[in-house]
């Protein structure tokens, strides 16, 4: 992660802003956003708009990491994942970005009950996460429309598992993000985010990520970095 | 508002991001989070947050033109406020702004069928406000508890009188607003903003008011000053 | 409760549906519905229509015994009431139940922030509920507007207290008890439901708390009898 | 449908609970729940549970006409399935009807992104219906877990098409189509029932269709049966 970035969770703690903290336990999981080509790969739809934060953060390391942790300490992951459906495109209206994935076609799937032309497209998870997401600690949830979870069942299955914490991380920080850890705050969870286990857009004059960050920093228990969430999960007791 | 904060609307813009348009019509409400005595006025627990941003928007007298300009034409105005009740201190948890709203007692109330001591209190509607309050275009809904209106009526009551669109407006931008905004669009409604009628906290290294601008450009269907919004407003057809 | 009436929970036994249990422990809490005049003082709007079920459950008893019992283990109770507020009447549409509870002003308020009127009046609580109501344990909820608590923070309150299973009581057993347990279900609590602690409109072809009762016993984890409820709480480790 | 069972409607008008009546227009869908083999098919697993009233109420039929007319003038239907993936086995609770489903395997899908073994399946529609859900008028949702869409994109796919008014048919009467009809009242819907073009289970001593009904008709606009429906789409004017 940018210094200039972090430099926000530093203002935020001399700002007096109270930083609650976040304690790992049997009843904490992660829930991943958008872990899809469209967003990670080099030729995804959004690739461009999203590559210099997500080079920035060493996102997919991090994420890998994130995946990898979990495993090996069988805590479960949600993936919350976003698909277009061919009648999507016939909706009556949108707000700016949401016109902008469906002109792109981003996320796009032929059918709820159609798999055909799944594999490998920008709809399907990264390569590199594969190998985690067969993982009995996974549950894969239905996918979300806009950016929050509230049209899914992600908080039923958590519930379902009984979580009471989350850790937030995955594509994209302001976006899906940010409105899953906003949504699942009301719906009563504890909710912390890995910031650079994270990436948004970065455009001229637009700097998504510093701003999802400041928003972070004021509504989660903590935001963590991959390094430090390891630290955690390596004292924590998950009995 | 600052020259500055408005250039993040014309980045959108540079970099290709679409701008829907908002038409008003008469399925068209307009929601004000927060017209609070603890955000707006100069003894408030949050002013010394807030003012500075209050002060560059203008915030008292945009929101008192759109107060204005709804009683004029007709248009509803659902109010969703912010109160906070004896019991909820014992809440066995809570992110970092909540840590900060309950220490320092922002829009407390002594129960909720007890108006003792509301009257002038923090949790009260600003005075500049409340000749436009009494109106019969006012709707006040169950106040909210963090920053969405997902344990409120607000999104039953805009639907029981048929509105179908919804121009956001209040305090604070990164907070209520926000999170009123992207609730209400997963709820399915079209949103805009008055950016200009709002504000939120400026504090070293944090301009949050810009941080929410650009998410806002980036999920409504455009983001109006007051003045855009008089103007479209007065040519509107609300038949 | 009349013999007939509990016939149903034997037949659903005799069918072989399922019937899980609901151990009560530290993170249980009581949700009760509308304990209000308008159905259970004789003048009420509504009591015509539920006396018949009210007294053959001996309703007003048992939901005092609920009362007691809570404040004597400690365990909360959370009171989800129903007030109509003058705006409420212009809404556009509503379903049959709502037209008579309009037509019939159920559960009146003059306003929001007006208690005037309020003390003793249908939307009042009954009086002799009020000796438990002052209690520690006790946290009033934004009211609801139909019959669910998806518009109000009921959910977020109790997830606040790290609550995780719910007994349901009150009024009416058709309409607010079902839907709260219906809401709360797909909210991903454990729900059982004190089903003589509760009634419901009993009219010429029209038992509704039979069909009630029928729905409760395939849906929740238990139905409890107040009796059995007073068993299962004496046993319970609420540490 | 059985006499007795429409008894409940006039039962109602008798005891004077208003009928407010429901226009079909231009902004009104039908919702269809659970138009699967495992209800409607005589190999399915809840079958013999369903069955009587299916026959009674002849539901297989009407649904088709439901289906073919809907096509025929062009309205929409949303279909909300119901499918239970392999990881839905390991929640940690559930009310009675759940662990019911559960044993049986009910609506029984491999993955969420795997269809091997979903043709003919429990899970897969009535062969009887295949030939409509192709159609363009068809909007096919994300499952629901429990009987309510709260954990699904219906509420929010009919807002992006301006639905305002819905008609609900499909399976089971008491159970999904009732979780239904009550979650989309409360997210601001007008909402009939086609009770004929539903079924539910009719066990000795437990008639949860006769039970739906009442409440189907205390809550919703109007209980149409599906020949009143025919009568009133023929008359609706749907520019």
């Amino acid at each position: 992660m940018k210094s200039s970035d972090w430099k926000v969770i530093s203002a935020a703690k001399e700002a007096g802003i109270p930083d609650p903290g976040f304690e790992i336990d049997k009843n904490t999981a992660i829930v991943i956003t958008d872990p899809q080509n469209d967003f990670l790969r080099e030729d995804g739809v959004a690739w461009p708009i999203v590559k210099e934060s997500v080079k920035e953060n060493n996102t997919i390391e991090n994420m890998s990491t994130v995946f990898r942790l979990a495993r090996e300490k069988g805590m479960k992951i949600f993936i919350s994942p976003h698909y277009f459906f061919p009648t999507d495109k016939e909706w009556k209206f949108g707000g700016a970005l949401e016109k902008f994935m469906h002109s792109k076609e981003m996320y796009k799937r032929k059918g709820r009950l159609d798999m055909e032309g799944f594999e490998g497209s920008g709809a399907d998870f990264l390569e590199e996460f594969k190998q985690y997401l067969e993982g009995e600690n996974i549950i894969l949830c239905n996918p979300h429309k806009l950016y929050s979870p509230k049209n899914t069942d992600l908080s039923l299955q958590l519930r379902k598992y009984r979580i009471e914490k989350v850790l937030m991380a995955g594509m994209s920080t302001n976006l899906c993000v940010e409105s899953h850890t906003r949504n699942l705050l009301e719906e009563g969870f504890e909710v912390a985010v890995i910031a650079d286990a994270s990436g948004s857009a970065k455009l001229p004059g637009l700097d998504t990520f510093q701003g999802a960050l400041m928003n972070l920093r004021m509504i989660t228990s903590h935001v963590f970095t991959t390094e430090e969430f390891e630290e955690a999960l390596n004292s924590a007791s998950l009995k």
